[in-house]
């Protein structure tokens, strides 16, 4: 675990200070996945059916530790095959324009078994850092999107406030101060995550990633309704996550927390956003009753929607 | 702790029935108060200064175990003078039209301490059930609510989905069921807590409660936005908290965790609110440049805001 600690100290360092970090992020990818092939089973836990869509989930076990649940079908736990993929991925990324279908399905699951991997080893041999894996996401991501578009300039964390001249920094500063990255809390509500400025014209796309949203899926849309509110047509949102997954131990079973209305109303009456990415869409993400409204789409599919966008 | 429980879940249940529990409740504030008497030590923690207003701080322990931080000043440590001031404040709700302003230093004193007792009863001795101060709080302001205005209609939860047209209360129910009463997330983001509907007027109070906001500080602007786009002037909502203090083991102090600028922005961009109501008014929100924007008043303050606006 202290390897894995090491490297993911030396990537979120380097991307703080905006130093390229992909190869320790793809070789962190890389030895979390080696080391629950050594150190932990790897088992078919049970699998979620609603409105016909069957997904198959297991577990990562090690002395009594259960890992978050994960999607059979889109993590490769051969290392071997997950090596390949990373060589192929990257390459994808660096060369192709537009991502073909299957080239999105490969994305997907490479981010996807990238990022589980990594969260399962702190399921499993460091629990209490709840916040670490979606720090690590959001670093990862940054790296890919830099590799996809180079020419447009990416920054972390735009705060809002400070963009609105209502300078909310140090209450940011403070707030992370206080938490630590170690506790419990969410980050600040006006900083957003990745924003991407188009080299060629005025837009911006905001890029707010978390590994599932809960009570925290308002904030993409509040934060679209400031921008929009001040920079009319500037600004737009995609959503990026990994999963809505939620392991009921009492039950043995695995739930996907949704909440298409929720959605729906916020899209509708605070202000619209570009679109829902999920690796592992939830099943009821999927029906014509959400996506009528909201484009749901694979996580591959942001990086040609984020080049659409900035041209 | 059994009583404390067992008290706890009778008024809580018969508030989800729409039955009476305020007498459950008083009985239940001075129980826990009891009990940290008898079975913790009280003492001075550490003084909180900023902006020329110097806080003291104090906490209770027990067997290695420590409470949150209490403000010295609006807690009622003597079971004896509680019980007298319990008897003065509720006889003062049920009775006066309008509070003044040394009866609402009274009643902001006596919820304090109710909710800060008990709070602390399940910090010393059961602290894995974060949610339950919080309900506790919902479930005690709702029966000093209805003491105050009985002839307006109070309800709890109200979904904004359903009164839009999109019913979200599955999505409700499917989280609560799923996250549990003892887990760490979240209420869902569209359901509200107390509203209450004039009996005079075609208007509506919404009172979000939350011993402290956090990053959750967005969702009674983003309520009340979406309130208001769908009926304009009808509902006013009026944000009510306990304090915003955090302890800090590390350094043995106290924080007062304050986003001044992330609430002007969501005043301003998302949907203003009546006030920011507090027990424990935090140092950085008395100060003009939150106030010019957002009124911040004393807790007792909203039972004559709400009387104001009801009729």
């Amino acid at each position: 675990m202290q390897t894995i600690e090491k490297l993911f100290k030396s990537a979120s360092t380097s991307y703080n200070k905006q130093l390229p970090h992909l190869k320790t992020c793809r070789e962190l990818a890389l030895v979390a996945l080696e080391k629950l092939a050594s150190d932990a089973a790897y088992q078919s836990y049970s699998v979620h059916s609603a409105h016909n869509i069957a997904t198959k989930y297991a577990v990562f076990t090690a002395k009594g530790a259960i890992s978050r649940p994960i999607a059979e079908a889109l993590f490769i736990a051969d290392t071997k095959a997950f090596a390949a993929l990373d060589k192929d991925v990257i390459g994808d990324l660096a060369r192709r324009e537009t991502l073909s279908s299957s080239e999105i399905d490969a994305v997907s699951s490479y981010i996807y078994t990238a990022i589980m991997a990594f969260a399962a080893t702190y399921d499993l041999w460091k629990p209490g850092s709840r916040k670490t894996p979606g720090t690590f996401f959001e670093v990862f991501m940054a790296a890919l999107v830099n590799l996809h578009l180079p020419e447009h300039e990416l920054s972390k964390h735009v705060n809002l406030g400070a963009m609105l001249g209502e300078d909310t920094r140090d209450e940011e500063q403070e707030a992370r101060e206080v938490t630590g990255s170690e506790e419990d809390e969410e980050e600040s509500s006006v900083s957003t995550d990745l924003v991407i400025k188009s080299a060629k014209s005025k837009k911006w796309a905001v890029v707010p990633l978390k590994i599932t949203t809960r009570e925290r899926v308002v904030q993409p849309f509040a934060h679209q309704r400031i921008l929009e509110s001040s920079f009319p047509g500037q600004f737009h949102s995609f959503l990026c996550c990994i999963s809505e997954t939620q392991l009921d131990k009492k039950t043995e079973s695995v739930k996907q927390i949704c909440v298409p209305g929720t959605i729906k109303l916020f899209q509708r009456f605070l202000s619209p956003i570009e679109g829902l990415y999920y690796c592992d869409i939830p099943a009821r993400y999927s029906l014509p009753s959400l996506t009528r409204y909201v484009p749901v789409k694979r996580l591959g599919e942001v990086f040609n929607d984020l080049r659409q966008l900035l041209g």
